[in-house]
């Protein structure tokens, strides 16, 4: 079988593996306060061109969406978020488990927009009952969305300026971000995040590490007690050193985005081949996840050689479903993919 | 240097190493649902003869304990604990972040008694105003303690019958519980402990693993939902299998009682070399953690070739210190440090 | 100026008054346990024709709200109910305050559907990924709903019938549940709710209480412990015997009823006013609150002998507001309200 | 019967009933933004010389102690208080139900020094491993303490002092804060109060109101915000006004002193009495809290006549008991009461 299903179902990639392999016999403190932790966090801080961040190494994106969030909200506000957002649909209510509503505003395409953040704040505070409703203190968007779109940075300039403007802290979700950054329509580098959002991360679980996301944070007011937040929740490795091998490990020679951009060329592959087919888009995402409608009969031929996700529900004979490429996605499993995809 | 501030400063067992490098390119499922996952459940349940329980594997030890003792109590227990209980002291308020009140009870060597659960229960539920209280709802005890002494078999079920007699779930962390397993004075089992816990969990991180908790459930009432739990605290590895693989391969053939075996064996032979120097013992741990108190100077000295920890403070002369062996101590650092103290 | 702004402007209905007058010098034991409670809740155990219901008072609706869902779900569970509801709206977040998420359902004036909620239950329990998503606990209504209509029996049986099938707590906010009863067009009855619900609860702020909510609960598993709860959510009053005393005087001799037939025959004529006018109605409630809808120099013109609501924009020239008739509403203020409306 | 267990067994002053009845029918706004709770609010500022600071009406003590700390603490952030504070013991876990740890410090007499504070402050920073404990934020008093004692000014200016190097929020609970300050002995004002914490509440449901705590915030960190976060707790009476009418009567011509002054002048006269008969006392209150301790058949003989509460137990022979004088206290009931313990 060959596997589009997710970009998480298999290892790592194998630098990634060499180096836990050679360190493996090191003796560090623990918690994150070991040198390839303070080597991976300096890569990272160069990376974004960002000299004052604090960068702190989290397991696992639900993990860093509660302690990110917990750590900026007072108890009486709430987040603001895309209705599709994954902390509103497929977090367990960890968001809410720490005492904060989540806020969904419609989403398009999985993004909302620097006017919706706007309205929303306008419409709590011009009325004046809004004592009896949830203040909102943040916005969570995930770049790419969860369909694979990617914010323009007139985008996140214009939600930037609106979150300063209105004292909301602004954090963006990077779970699939080098599929985002080595997308060739997107024009959001990681300084961009690092000087418009308060709080980012970047995954590493989707793009090529056993597991880890590296917390990049500018707001000085959130840098200060962040370790603390990361303790209470849960999120402290002992062995934190394993988080820096694996980031020191892709935020040098380019790593990080070489693998994602294997993920985008098959992922652009896919595209060019479905268009030639003639096969049409649910999503319009230029990142790693592909979202064809196909008609039931297709789907059942193709999962006798394929595993990937069924996506939504289009009409009495379609589906849309998804094909996950990745950092390892390789030449064969593309080609055969592209030929039985042409001859359906 | 030599280290022996703690059992978690380096990687993991080569098997386990070697383990997760074979399966670093197989395809599975995320999220704990995996072959390897359901294996190394079934070697787990079939050491504890607990054909009925469930075992889920988590990352750390603060995200265990709080994911157990959220899911048992309800919204206005607490928990019982010896004062010096990991719970009540080092987990930055994890607990408490849930809602829920830890109950410290006064310790010695780490422990408390059935006799101690019985009094407390008793307590609260004859004092008129005990709605104004926090109820009792759960016993945490560690196994070993904080300070490495053990639980009696005799002691143990002198505890789980007053849990059961009073409705109090029964819940033992086992962060090193392969060092109490392989400690030759402890009475202990595997089985004993799913017989007479509710849950409980066997570490992984300190004996040998890169991270990794596996939790046993006996209770069903804990076992309906226990993964809607993880999730929301966040403790859902994405590649889950991560987790099977270690723990399917340290409980094949032995592995886990022979790696923490070595762990007792060191300690033992420094036990003896203490006392061969007349040094004395700050607590009587049978296991991998030795606690001899020193002069200054001698810990000065120490301090040159080796790394422990500062324990407590014992006179205006001496300071307890804390030794670890772990499953990866050579012959060689165990040599070195016996001669050095018979040297001092 | 003439007050139609809401149904708690005032204090309470004299016999009310002169109860507590009445009974101020008297001693009792705190915290609910005295007599006055006891009788009240005799007294509203043979209204609800439900002997084994626990009756508890507490002082308001949110804090009531909060009480009653905490104690009702586990830690992963959320709430359905209609997007217009209390808890999703006007509750500063107390819901998620204790660690659940609101889960909102598309609403039609102010309702929610039997098949909306099986229908969501379905799409939970449907997901393979339902561990990720908060599991549906409870389904909260309000009767009335926030604005003013009412829930049939059948509607509200096959409500009730859906979440016995699914194993959802059923729990009904009845902030203004006197006005409900007294609606000629209800045919939902006190021993209804107590049947078809497992919680539900009498208002007694909107109602001519000075304050207090009585919660009446058939479930035997939410009965057990529930002081706790309201104790622990700070809705446990020290001289809880005020509850007691207004409760008993308002569910004896009819009272209750009597006190909201006044709001409802007052709301009625102003219904058949705003009908003889031609003024068109903003939502169809049979209860105490009216929404008409005004021109804006209409609003303007009212607004110097009255007090409303403003509810809702309509369109440029017009906007609906709302008119809240109560237990104190007097010939007086109605017959100039009425005469004011047919001349505008 | 002659009621002495406790200072809530009866209504209100007639003063305060009196107020409530003449402005029954008086049409105000909701929530507390009435003219009734401005004045109040007015006349608080000024017995305390604090014309910034905010001054909210809660309805009870526990609600009040929640809603304070929940807001002045980070989540990693616990309350440092006596051991036998209300907070700690009494209140059902409410604190921690918020998500705090409430770090209990050994009390003498009910009290902690501004050296405990610094000690335990120390602690926390002195050790390399902070970050896995709980953060102390806040240290919580009571004036007078859970045994009746009292803080003096000296004391207190030490704690604060203490409280402001540390940046740790002070806040003191007055539950009985009228019998503190109608004590002779008492050197602590209202002035002193609002100068030297950051928050203090002044009780009225143990002081002669029906109910109601008005909490006065000199911090003005704290009094942002701070009525959202009530709402949130449940906190927001509909009809708030009745704490405004309550609390306006009691702090207009003295009557909050001078009915706290009538449960003192009694108190005094049991302490003579007492001190007369050789009945040692268990804890030196100079407030309305009287601890006597008693041989086991004086106190048979007692509750023929009087109700009080048992407060601990002392030997084989003799427990402690507590009389409460209060506010409503007769000459009748304390000249009984004299007469029958002299003849014991």
């Amino acid at each position: 079988m060959y596997h589009f299903e997710s970009d998480y179902v298999n290892g790592c990639l194998p630098q990634v593996l060499e180096a836990l392999v050679t360190t493996n016999g090191d003796h560090t403190v623990g918690y994150g306060m070991d040198p390839y932790c303070q080597r991976a966090a300096e890569l990272i801080r160069r990376a974004c061109q960002a000299p004052d961040a604090l960068v702190s190494f989290l397991v696992g994106g639900t993990q860093t969406n509660m302690t990110v969030i917990a750590t900026a909200l007072k108890p009486w506000q709430g987040v603001l978020c895309p209705e599709s957002g994954h902390i509103n649909v497929h977090e367990t209510g960890a968001i809410e488990s720490t005492g904060h509503k989540v806020l969904p505003l419609p989403s398009q395409d999985g993004k909302i927009t620097a006017e919706q953040i706007e309205t929303a704040w306008q419409a709590h505070w011009s009325d004046h009952t809004h004592e009896h409703m949830v203040q909102p203190g943040m916005v969570y968007l995930s770049q790419p969305t969860e369909v694979g779109t990617l914010y323009t940075l007139a985008e996140l300039e214009a939600i930037s300026s609106v979150c300063r403007d209105r004292n909301l802290t602004l954090y963006v979700d990077g779970a699939r971000l080098g599929y985002a950054l080595a997308a060739p329509s997107n024009d959001v580098t990681l300084p961009d995040l690092a000087r418009l959002t308060d709080v980012f991360y970047i995954g590493g679980t989707k793009t090529g590490l056993l597991f880890g996301e590296a917390v990049v944070i500018s707001d000085p007011a959130l840098q200060t007690d962040f370790r603390y937040s990361v303790k209470q929740h849960g999120g402290m490795l002992a062995k934190g050193r394993l988080l820096g091998v694996q980031f020191g490990t892709v935020f040098q020679d380019g790593l990080y985005r070489n693998a994602c951009q294997n993920a985008i060329n098959c992922a652009d592959r896919l595209r060019r081949t479905l268009k030639a087919a003639g096969i049409p888009l649910y999503a319009q995402s230029p990142t790693n996840q592909i979202f064809p409608i196909l008609r039931k009969e297709q789907i059942e031929r193709l999962r006798e050689k394929y595993v990937f996700e069924l996506w939504a529900h289009v009409d009495e004979q379609r589906d849309a479903v998804r094909f996950c490429t990745s950092w390892s996605t390789t030449e064969e499993e593309i080609a055969a993919l592209t030929a039985d995809l042409l001859a359906l």
